[in-house]
């Protein structure tokens, strides 16, 4: 009961870190929509390990197969099977965790909830099961682009400490926060937050940062009522990305110090729309799209697998010193970027095939 | 599609602000547990309007009725039906509300949703919707405790710049949280938060605030990896709260300034268990409980609705000041806390019980 | 985890025999469509009780109250609550079954699956939780036929070993059904009949009977390939219905006997569509319909509860004999043919919806 | 929106008869059980075609790979991937259906829906989807065999107007099922429906049948009231598999002729439990298992693909003769026969889970 998102556009994911596939399934997709693999890779080559020196050496090329529901370019209406080989089953580097979880990972709680967990590395808690999302949300976004011009960007809006600063949520272009590996789309930033990630990796540990994200030429009304609010539903979303910990959407948290009389967004006319002059709402008021930008940040703690020698404890109680081995990221939130832009569009899609049924 | 939240304890909503009744379904409440309306009602009473100066001066009494799925005080595992009667279904006091949307209100994005709108109030954006999540919630809870003895706790964290300050996660009680009002359990800060409030309100002007909560003897294992993570859930069931605009679990935002060798959160033996020495985690890792105090915060933003006149724009676009007459509260948060809880009580109880059949 | 059924348009019931209310919230219904009780009444007085001497004695008026949703006569979109209260909350006829499970009701299925049941009449089992569906079943139908001159008309197929006969599936209408209280459609064989059934009510005793139903003006497309086919949700729909044992779409179990070359429909042109000259598929290929009329069968036991006396065992495994006292059916089929309808209206409703997002 | 079946125990298929792949993910199996490919290819192996020359000559092997979910031969409690490739992809045959949308199959029904569809064999139609359940009915079987000796037994109780006859519930084995290829169970009959099998196929032509099922040591308590009864989610089930046309559970049709004096099940004691002396209820009661035999039939229309020269028409309305090539199997339900199984699995695999969290 943990691998479907979605109601009429449904995702399911499969796969283990070290089993032999990842993948998707995804019910619901639209009939005779253009398809292939061309359209997905790249969204799976920016969140693929290995892309500079500052994430995981451990390079894996992740290359999509299309198994069903695409014939000759086209979509069909029914399933779409996706899968991407997992080439480095080698469980060799895990074998000290077998006896010591790891703290603040998930084999502890694997382990409580199943009575079982996967030997080597994170198992089905690993950051490879966000393969099949972001498979899954490449297609979302180009059905939302082509039927409503919908751009879907995210970029990291802090590593520790360090701040992006502001962004013009009108204009910024997934190149412009692809120009610097660290993605976050201020240049004068970027190289602070890069030599940061660096320093944290050269001492063994780990560093958290945030993630935002703009959804521009949303249509007025998505979003449904009471719990499947459009900001709920992203909420949902983004805490389900491993290592999440935090969602605000438009004021957020800062929204909460604010008086009404300054916080509400007045309407004005925008060219035969209703639109408003200031967002605080971000985009969504009473759980429904108004039409204006829908941005939101995420929260990323910092990677639990650090090299560095940790006191813990063993299952069995005992006192022990954990120095994880393996590849591993000193600071997601670069790699985070894709996927926080797939759940993104598993929502905005799934909302939209919702409405779509409305508006006859 | 808007109104079921759950997967094994399902619960249904329905009403509008101004319609004959409000209400739930709650379907695979477990058979067998006693109950009846005094099981409900207190909760439903700490959420009423009309409690204290603090907010909007409507009264209503908001009495439950159980419809259905109770017998003799026993439930029968059937599906419970909840009923509270809306006293107040003038919509006398909304009428210039017809032409001009309230900024920052649903008024807009309804009409843009569906092409119709109750003519009155909120209609279903309404905080009346909230009665009947706080009855489901009042059930979920008595399960939740005389189960596994898991006790749910929210207090009043923020009401503008003011900070409640350091809670003790481990002692806090409902009690003490009512000692006062305000509700945000500390009483020295309770006053100015009155006080601020009631300055708010004076002025015709509104103010956010943040709840925060705690649920303790968490049993570890609950929440399912990838999309219905415990975290996921309790963010998608908070920001389905009217006018709610962040989530943050644990450390939260916060966490993703710190170093992991400082956010992780240590094993050690408690009693037989593991347990963390730290709990930077919030009780929650890999998606799944650990065992300790899951605790979470939510940020409100100031009530849209205020009398203080906002220029604006009425639905044909055409410039509008809106000076909104009805009974609203100044300040949303003292009411909030009844349902927090009940929100973090629908998501603990599914877990629960989808957890339940997998321990043979 | 029982009381909902469909995808899009929800319809989820609560309710027992002899609690103070029983009903339904309807989730998904399309805003803007005029609707009131004097819409849902009728199809509930044809499925009361005590119409005709051909049932139960038990007198109950079944009036209905919409609760929510509609506002001034027109549909919000948001959930449509809908309640009809137990005037006859009496348990005194019910005593001896406290010990005695009666034969094939639902009475020893429930204890064992619950440890507890409704200690009067059949709780939850009752017959009277098909209000709920016919009520629903109402909207459905209202938006079916205004949308798509959708009609869907159910007949007394068989009482016992009377046959009705053939029926033309194209012209049969409610009125000619309603023509005689058996519901049978054809005048000739209601006489006889009704007579079977006055001569076992006479013996204490009850019988069988099948209804058929035949849905016209269905849209080709609706249905959804693999395992929500529209024949599967028809047979998922029927076979929730109490005490119904069969279902049987087009030729049905007779079309296990012929031969390809004889069963296959072949097309034909139809003003400007491809038609079917014969249709023993009733209307559906692949389980998605073809745009030719929908027709199928349901098989009823005879009602359980009769007042002879049958040898039976107490719960706790002693002999007993069983005089059920209480009114009963002597034959359930008359009152059944608005159930089929609805549920055959809540199974096309909710297809027509899923389909009507893909039409864009 | 088609291909997800069950609420606890999740299955999801996915390919077409001429795509890379067909499979399914499964989710919501119990972790800790062992499992390998050697549990699921049995079935698939008495599903495949080409096992006698009373199905289609096409061959294919149909080996099933697991790709996630399972660690060492157990179980992790996550999603289980299923594949099996398709080798036969040649689109060479099907090129006049291209114009010619076949009678009684869902050519038509699914351009209709779709505006589209696989140029080649069936598609999502083909029988080749019921891999995907086939496989997840096998897991569903092996838990419910282990956990509470759950047996399922399928055979063909008639092919055209050839009967079975008689079989003993309580008795009858796959391993008798099986002693000849058209699986009746019945060695008497078995040749003569085989002959009429060789002798519709040598005429180019195809002939119905129906399959029977038995599913002893049920546990009584299966089932939700109201929609997701036992034998309705055992109806949907059996009217999803292709070309199935009627279900009906223990006396099913006939029980509609009888009285109820003759038609209820007494009650006996069995060793400590409530049984039945009678099983004209099928093993369910108000929808609800009772603890004896679960029984039902399932009738098939006769294969829609013949080579017989058919008159008909073009997608345009032009008239046209089709004389179907490909390799197609005159008689399904001998191949039916593991289908049926797995469905029943299924549904049955769902509601145990489901009632497995009552039991506490």
């Amino acid at each position: 009961m943990s691998s479907v998102f979605g109601t009429i556009f449904r995702v399911s994911t499969f796969g283990e870190s070290h089993c032999k596939a990842v993948g998707a399934v995804i019910d619901g997709a639209p009939a005779g929509m253009q398809l292939s693999e061309a359209d997905i890779q790249p969204q799976l080559d920016r969140r693929r390990p290995g892309q500079s020196e500052l994430s995981t050496p451990r390079e894996e090329e992740d290359i999509v197969t299309i198994l069903s529901g695409v014939e000759l370019g086209v979509t069909l209406g029914t399933p779409i099977g996706l899968m991407v080989h997992n080439r480095d089953q080698r469980p060799g580097d895990y074998e000290e965790m077998a006896e010591v979880p790891r703290p603040s990972h998930a084999d502890y709680t694997y382990q409580m909830k199943y009575g079982v967990r996967a030997s080597s590395g994170g198992g089905r808690s690993s950051a490879r099961e966000t393969i099949g999302r972001v498979a899954a949300g490449a297609i979302a976004e180009k059905y939302l682009f082509e039927r409503y011009g919908i751009e879907i960007v995210a970029w990291v809006d802090a590593v520790g400490a360090i701040d992006a600063g502001p962004v013009d949520l009108t204009g910024i272009t997934r190149k412009e926060v692809d120009a610097h590996p660290v993605r976050c789309g201020n240049p004068a930033m970027a190289q602070a937050m890069a030599d940061l990630i660096a320093q944290v990796r050269d001492k063994n540990d780990s560093v958290g940062g945030m993630v935002s994200c703009v959804c521009r030429n949303i249509p007025a009304g998505l979003g449904e009522p009471v719990f499947d609010k459009l900001d709920a539903l992203l909420a949902h979303a983004m805490l389900s990305i491993p290592a999440s910990k935090g969602f605000e959407i438009g004021s957020g948290f800062s929204g909460s110090r604010m008086l009404g009389s300054a916080h509400n967004d007045p309407f004005v006319s925008k060219g035969g729309r209703l639109g408003t002059s200031s967002n605080y709402s971000g985009g969504v008021q009473g759980g429904i799209s108004n039409g204006e930008p829908v941005y939101f940040r995420v929260g990323f703690k910092p990677p639990a697998t650090v090299a560095l020698p940790q006191k813990t404890a063993r299952f069995d109680g005992s006192e022990a010193v954990l120095e994880a081995k393996g590849r591993h990221d000193p600071c997601i939130v670069p790699r985070a970027v894709p996927v926080v832009e797939a759940m993104a569009a598993l929502v905005l899609m799934d909302l939209v095939l919702r409405q779509e049924y409305r508006k006859r």
